[in-house]
């Protein structure tokens, strides 16, 4: 559990440092990533906002990022409460972001809950699967950062 | 304290997927459910906004929510802090609600802590008593839905 | 871990609590408080908008605040994420603030990390250096209150 803890701790402090090329390095080489919202995945609509199942993938949507260069103009803190482990292996982690604008304004960006499938890999936990699941519909700009 | 944590999450999560029929499953038969606010308790006013002394009246209380309805336009995500242990045993945990509207908007719902009392039944973590001590008192729909 | 995760409960829940008078406590008495916002530090500017290296400053400005008596019209919440461990000792810390005016509003106050020094005095964990970035540079009445 404490484990599990770090992860989303070191996880939430990458993005929040605007670390991002060290972002894919948390996921494995064949993984899946998704955002989805709570509506879509209650439908058992499959589709993401927001779809990887690869390293590579992840990596290719931060270099966009870095190019696109919206991203700098603000600034993220993700809270992220305690995980929680389901019957069969999947772990659920909620979390909060808010959104910190170059002049300062803060606005609540995001809540929603991780649903993680962790592995180990050379002693260290990384995700097999992380599927965040929004719980507003609502993305403007959204879809720009890793959450 | 880790027990404690997880009960904590386990219980937010119990609110946030709309499972309320389970929630009272969370108290001893006999118990003290109380939604009250900080200047009430400072006050010494013992009356809650909300107040339950078994689970069958938490078991009425969902019942009259799923007739009025009114819980389903909205979605809550709790974030909870770490309990801390008090004298006398009391156990003390800070919490955030956010809302989340139909239209996607978010708002900050309600603040402040859980003042518990938690004992064993058949090795579970139940609460005898949960005290809901809000920050603010401004109290619109808040009286509607489980805190 | 479950010990840092402690000491930042009982501070945030000391502020939150208005006993500030008791907040001088957790530090050595020779230590460093600061405030300061991710772009200055980025920046690499030392000063802080709030700067003490004294037990003695802190209570110092405690008694100050007592005496403009502004503190009292507003509550705050924090919440308080999952220690970090860096790399040399440090240990990071994220937070948000919620406050809580008089006639129940209540917005975001303040987001950010703390970057700690802890110690270990008399099997008590204090701080000797607590640094407290905030992610916006917008402050108002953020000057006023401990962080």
């Amino acid at each position: 559990m404490e484990r599990l803890a770090a992860l989303n701790a070191a996880y939430a402090r990458c993005i929040d440092e605007d670390r991002l090329e060290e972002w894919p390095g948390f996921f494995l080489e064949h993984c899946l990533y998704k955002i989805t919202t709570a509506d879509n995945l209650s439908r058992g609509y499959e589709a993401g906002l927001i779809y990887a199942d690869s390293r590579a993938m992840l990596k290719d949507r931060v270099a966009a990022l870095r190019e696109a260069n919206v991203y700098e103009r603000q600034r993220y803190r993700h809270i992220v409460g305690l995980p929680a482990l389901l019957e069969g292996g999947a772990v659920e982690t909620p979390f909060l972001v808010v959104r910190i604008m170059r002049d300062g304004r803060m606005d609540l960006f995001a809540t929603g809950r991780y649903l993680d499938r962790v592995v180990e890999e050379n002693d260290i936990l990384k995700f097999s699967e992380r599927i965040v699941v929004c719980d507003s519909a609502r993305f403007d700009t959204l879809v720009a950062i890793p959450l």
